[in-house]
Protein backbone atom coordinates (compact mmCIF):
# COMPACT_ATOMS: atom_id res chain seq x y z
CA UNK A 1 0.00 0.00 0.00
CA UNK A 2 1.29 3.36 -1.22
CA UNK A 3 0.58 6.88 -0.22
CA UNK A 4 -1.07 7.04 -3.62
CA UNK A 5 -3.04 4.05 -3.35
CA UNK A 6 -4.40 5.55 0.08
CA UNK A 7 -5.34 8.99 -1.34
CA UNK A 8 -6.82 7.60 -4.64
CA UNK A 9 -9.24 5.15 -2.81
CA UNK A 10 -10.13 8.08 0.01
CA UNK A 11 -10.49 10.60 -3.26
CA UNK A 12 -13.24 6.69 -4.67
CA UNK A 13 -14.85 7.13 -1.29
CA UNK A 14 -15.49 10.94 -1.21
CA UNK A 15 -16.88 11.16 -4.75
CA UNK A 16 -18.96 8.41 -4.06
CA UNK A 17 -20.50 9.59 -0.41
CA UNK A 18 -20.84 13.12 -2.01
CA UNK A 19 -22.93 11.67 -5.00
CA UNK A 20 -24.74 9.54 -2.74
CA UNK A 21 -25.61 12.76 -0.79
CA UNK A 22 -26.40 14.81 -3.53
CA UNK A 23 -23.86 17.41 -3.00
CA UNK A 24 -21.88 18.98 -6.10
CA UNK A 25 -18.38 19.34 -5.01
CA UNK A 26 -19.04 23.21 -4.27
CA UNK A 27 -21.76 22.18 -1.87
CA UNK A 28 -19.50 19.91 0.15
CA UNK A 29 -16.55 22.76 -0.28
CA UNK A 30 -18.95 25.14 1.91
CA UNK A 31 -20.36 22.62 4.12
CA UNK A 32 -17.02 21.92 4.87
CA UNK A 33 -15.14 25.02 4.84
CA UNK A 34 -12.36 23.83 2.28
CA UNK A 35 -12.13 25.78 -1.00
CA UNK A 36 -13.36 23.35 -3.89
CA UNK A 37 -10.28 23.29 -5.75
CA UNK A 38 -9.08 21.29 -3.00
CA UNK A 39 -12.37 19.06 -3.02
CA UNK A 40 -11.47 18.08 -6.90
CA UNK A 41 -7.70 17.48 -6.04
CA UNK A 42 -8.66 15.54 -3.31
CA UNK A 43 -11.59 13.33 -5.24
CA UNK A 44 -8.94 13.25 -7.97
CA UNK A 45 -6.08 11.64 -5.44
CA UNK A 46 -4.01 14.12 -6.08
CA UNK A 47 -4.02 16.14 -2.79
CA UNK A 48 -4.51 13.92 0.37
CA UNK A 49 -6.47 15.69 3.52
CA UNK A 50 -5.42 16.03 6.93
CA UNK A 51 -6.55 15.56 10.00
CA UNK A 52 -9.07 18.07 10.71
CA UNK A 53 -10.03 18.00 7.20
CA UNK A 54 -11.16 14.29 6.96
CA UNK A 55 -13.27 15.74 10.35
CA UNK A 56 -14.26 18.53 8.54
CA UNK A 57 -15.72 16.09 5.36
CA UNK A 58 -17.08 13.65 7.60
CA UNK A 59 -18.72 16.32 9.66
CA UNK A 60 -20.39 17.57 5.87
CA UNK A 61 -21.39 14.04 4.47
CA UNK A 62 -22.65 13.15 7.72
CA UNK A 63 -21.21 10.10 8.27
CA UNK A 64 -18.65 9.23 11.41
CA UNK A 65 -14.76 10.29 10.32
CA UNK A 66 -14.02 6.29 11.47
CA UNK A 67 -16.62 5.11 9.05
CA UNK A 68 -14.77 7.19 6.31
CA UNK A 69 -11.68 5.61 6.65
CA UNK A 70 -13.43 2.21 7.48
CA UNK A 71 -14.47 2.74 3.88
CA UNK A 72 -10.82 3.98 2.43
CA UNK A 73 -9.94 0.47 4.21
CA UNK A 74 -12.03 -1.20 2.44
CA UNK A 75 -11.20 0.39 -1.37
CA UNK A 76 -7.68 0.06 -0.23
CA UNK A 77 -8.19 -3.75 -0.30
CA UNK B 1 -14.84 20.97 18.16
CA UNK B 2 -11.72 22.84 16.60
CA UNK B 3 -8.91 21.76 14.57
CA UNK B 4 -6.79 21.82 17.43
CA UNK B 5 -9.54 19.87 19.61
CA UNK B 6 -8.90 17.07 16.99
CA UNK B 7 -5.10 17.01 17.04
CA UNK B 8 -4.84 17.15 20.54
CA UNK B 9 -7.38 13.91 20.97
CA UNK B 10 -5.28 12.70 18.40
CA UNK B 11 -1.68 13.19 19.87
CA UNK B 12 -3.18 11.59 23.48
CA UNK B 13 -4.37 8.46 21.41
CA UNK B 14 -1.27 8.09 19.69
CA UNK B 15 0.85 9.18 22.81
CA UNK B 16 -1.72 5.84 25.03
CA UNK B 17 -1.32 3.17 21.85
CA UNK B 18 2.89 3.75 22.04
CA UNK B 19 3.15 3.36 25.55
CA UNK B 20 0.91 0.51 25.75
CA UNK B 21 2.96 -1.33 22.65
CA UNK B 22 6.05 -0.18 24.33
CA UNK B 23 7.68 1.85 21.80
CA UNK B 24 9.36 4.87 21.74
CA UNK B 25 9.33 8.17 19.87
CA UNK B 26 12.23 6.73 17.79
CA UNK B 27 11.34 3.08 17.36
CA UNK B 28 7.27 4.00 15.78
CA UNK B 29 8.82 7.29 14.12
CA UNK B 30 11.57 4.60 12.41
CA UNK B 31 8.45 1.96 12.29
CA UNK B 32 6.16 4.44 10.34
CA UNK B 33 8.85 6.05 8.39
CA UNK B 34 8.36 9.20 9.59
CA UNK B 35 10.57 12.16 12.02
CA UNK B 36 10.68 11.93 15.80
CA UNK B 37 10.15 15.09 16.05
CA UNK B 38 7.21 14.91 13.87
CA UNK B 39 5.82 11.91 16.11
CA UNK B 40 6.30 14.03 19.45
CA UNK B 41 4.85 17.16 17.54
CA UNK B 42 1.76 15.14 16.82
CA UNK B 43 1.72 13.45 20.26
CA UNK B 44 1.80 17.39 21.32
CA UNK B 45 -1.19 18.33 19.02
CA UNK B 46 0.94 20.83 17.74
CA UNK B 47 1.14 19.35 14.40
CA UNK B 48 -1.42 17.48 12.65
CA UNK B 49 -1.00 14.33 10.85
CA UNK B 50 -1.67 13.57 7.19
CA UNK B 51 -4.10 10.83 5.72
CA UNK B 52 -1.02 8.85 4.42
CA UNK B 53 0.76 9.55 8.16
CA UNK B 54 -2.59 8.27 9.75
CA UNK B 55 -2.50 5.21 7.95
CA UNK B 56 1.67 4.69 8.42
CA UNK B 57 1.17 4.93 12.29
CA UNK B 58 -1.98 3.12 12.23
CA UNK B 59 0.41 0.18 10.76
CA UNK B 60 3.42 0.73 13.21
CA UNK B 61 1.21 0.25 15.80
CA UNK B 62 -0.52 -2.50 14.85
CA UNK B 63 -3.46 -1.41 14.56
CA UNK B 64 -6.52 -0.35 11.90
CA UNK B 65 -6.58 3.28 11.32
CA UNK B 66 -10.52 3.40 11.46
CA UNK B 67 -9.59 2.11 15.09
CA UNK B 68 -7.18 4.90 15.85
CA UNK B 69 -9.65 7.12 14.23
CA UNK B 70 -12.65 5.68 16.40
CA UNK B 71 -10.18 6.43 19.59
CA UNK B 72 -10.05 9.85 18.68
CA UNK B 73 -13.71 10.17 18.02
CA UNK B 74 -14.34 9.06 21.59
CA UNK B 75 -11.32 11.33 23.12
CA UNK B 76 -12.43 14.68 21.45
CA UNK B 77 -15.93 13.86 23.13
Amino acid sequence: MTVGDTSKAFGRVLRELRNAASLSQEALALEADVDRTFVSQIERGIRQPSLATIFKLAAALDVKASSLIAKVEKAVG
